[in-house]
């Protein structure tokens, strides 16, 4: 069996996918996307994904996309990744994944692309503000929680705190400081922690600057 | 059985739950929520969905947040909106939901927030035309879509179509045309003949102005 999964190191989304993979055990290539001269965007990939997004997984011809959906094959193929498995927890981690893509990655991504990928002089400073201040209630809500529990979904690592903290380990500033969290900060930690994590610049090659 | 739903007229995530559950044949009976005078965010009600947010369903008892799990949780109770109800239906629609939450209802939300609910002199012009430019991106790709097919996931209206079209029934300005998307338009009128479809501002009662 071949999987190829489609990405690029900058994107958090991508690492949801390649680190759902690698922890479940799963054997999977990279497929680099040069995503900042628009190869994501190009009709070759969105013959592939109309979306224009990494990630895509190609699992021996069944092509998933949405960090969500391939964390989703991970855990009915493997069984990792989801606790006990029940419809329960799997419709916890789905709920997790589903905050994490609205209010999370969904605006830690904007933020952190404006924030670097940018050119100095182009950053939109208001936009900056608007979405560093919906981020932080984002995290405030993941701190509470985490203050409470070591994992956001079960009892075990499961997609839901890979889906909510992929971005988390990103070096760039996005208005995200470990201190101001120490739960998260904690839990990133744990993660870290468990057998063959890697940080995303080690697991995918960087496409910045073009 | 009584299913209880925490919603208001204004969130399009409580409108595509209240219609999933409306259109999957599933009594229920709304709980207004005081949105704008706080209540999603005060303590009562962050001890029943810390991420203080509508919609919530209470199932006789079991706590489902985030409208995407308590979709999944329709489809599974009535084998309704999910088309042949097959593994690759069912995530070809998580597919299309999660790309509902970050790239549609994830920027329509605050975008029309800002635009209609935030007093005149305090709209941020800025913000406006970047979250605009987002959802216009998004809506290109589902255009492109539903030019091609009826429906997003499989051959009928699925829980997919209620998320993507969730918010695009509100009267409110946020950017959207309908003049511009003819696909998404033809769309958003299939699903609108579906018997049992109702006006988001029929189906629950407003919180604005507070």
């Amino acid at each position: 069996m071949t999987n190829t999964l489609y990405c690029f190191g900058e994107s958090g989304n991508a690492y949801k996918a390649a680190l759902a993979l690698t922890l479940a055990g799963v054997d999977w290539t990279p497929r680099h996307v040069d995503f900042f001269n628009g190869e994501a965007r190009g009709p070759e990939f969105r013959a592939i994904n109309p979306m224009g997004e990494v990630p895509v997984l190609d699992a021996d011809g069944l092509i998933l996309t949405q960090s969500g959906v391939i964390q989703d094959w991970v855990m009915d193929e493997t069984g990792q990744l989801c606790g006990d498995g029940s419809r329960t927890t799997r419709r916890e981690i789905l709920r997790w994944t589903i905050f994490d893509n609205q209010k999370v990655s969904g605006v830690a991504e904007p933020l952190r692309f404006v924030m670097n990928f940018l050119p100095e002089d182009k950053r939109p400073q208001e936009v900056i503000g608007f979405l560093s201040g919906r981020l932080k209630v984002a995290l405030q809500v993941l701190e509470g929680e985490l203050a409470t529990r070591d994992w956001l979904a079960g009892d075990s690592l499961s997609c839901a705190d890979i889906s909510c903290a992929g971005y988390l380990y990103y070096p760039e500033p996005f208005t995200f400081d470990r201190g101001d969290y120490p739960a998260i900060s904690a839990w990133l930690d744990r993660i870290a922690a468990k057998p063959g994590w890697m940080h995303p610049y080690d697991l995918m090659t960087r496409a910045f600057p073009a």
